[in-house]
């Protein structure tokens, strides 16, 4: 087809939009530069300074353009309950509930030893140490109630059975399934009051 | 929400883009930040690019980064057949068909006095100058099939009733009420093949 290269340019890289396909990806290069040029720009520039500048948050493994993210800085925050995620998506998602008053860890991941992914790659050794500082009353377990998600909470819980902190694992309301960041905030709350703990010691 | 301001700013940037709402774009941006910076970048650039240097074909009107478009300046192709459309889109989509070896005038719109839009925004004086010269010998109206795109038709129709050019419509294939860059290859070929005239008198 006689393109203009840039145009064809434009058109193949906006396929790395998740859920854009051919049609779409040259559907939104021709609004943006028919209608929308500025937002074009805008665009560019916010793509570019993300990248640049987002980096991960020591504490939290949260995304953050600073080392310590907003969330773990935050004083109002009970640094005292740890919600463990899968990615920072459930993060936003559970953020939005605006029911949770505590912390989080990020995995960015689940256990997965197909893909080479082991405790060391989802943080769990500065997860433990968190723990081991003592400061942790409790660590909710909000991985995706899928067969890695559990088994990944499950590891977890199993790690930390001798320590004295509190393992709970969100409850009834999440679809078993089904992904935390599909599901809507009322049921998110819900999973978070119903949750219970995990550890074989606390049910006696 | 606390999050990061960058980020934040990356999700609305990203509704600028076409039927992209806030959960799409929350989306997009974490999938970019976590699995696709390359990706994020190659966009980044390629917005940038095609906004500094995409113009309009001085000839056709059609997007092009050089002054006459790849289109125009291709000698292999009929510039006796001029196919006139309303959008950049309709020309991709009859691109596509590979079964139309005529140029294009893109008329980037169609006739609509309430929005202030008559002959001159359509660059219709442009088209007429180019039919008056001579070596046009038929014009393809391919505006869409709608009252507006019809009205447009006609109203091009009328006003060279009185030059020597055959002046034709894209027929049956494409559906009443639709738009050309949704229709498929298929009948949209068939919808060039069966075009007929549009002159009173051509049809005696
Ligand atoms: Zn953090
Ligand atoms: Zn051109």
């Amino acid at each position: 087809m006689n393109l203009s290269p840039l145009l064809q340019e434009l058109i193949s890289a906006l396929r790395a939009l998740p859920g854009v396909g051919p049609k779409s990806a040259q559907r939104m290069a021709l609004h943006l530069l028919e209608r929308d040029r500025r937002g074009a720009l805008s665009l560019s520039v916010a793509l570019e300074q993300a990248v640049e500048n987002i980096g991960e948050c020591r504490r939290c493994r949260n995304l953050s353009e600073r080392e310590i993210c907003a969330v773990c800085e935050d004083g109002t925050r009970d640094a005292s309950v740890i919600c463990v995620l899968e990615s920072p998506v459930d993060l936003m998602a559970v953020e939005q509930t605006g029911g949770f008053n505590g912390v989080y860890f990020v995995l960015k991941g689940h256990l997965s030893p197909i893909d080479g992914i082991g405790p060391e790659e989802l943080g769990l050794e500065q997860l433990f140490a968190r723990v081991d500082q003592g400061n942790v009353s409790e660590l909710i377990l909000a991985t995706n109630p899928t067969v890695e998600g559990e088994a990944t909470a499950h590891y977890i819980a199993e790690q930390l059975q001798q320590s004295s902190v509190n393992i709970t694992r969100i409850a009834h309301g999440v679809p078993v399934g089904g992904e935390l960041e599909f599901v809507d905030g009322g049921t998110l709350a819900h999973a978070f009051a119903g949750r219970r703990s995990l550890k074989r010691s606390a049910d006696v």
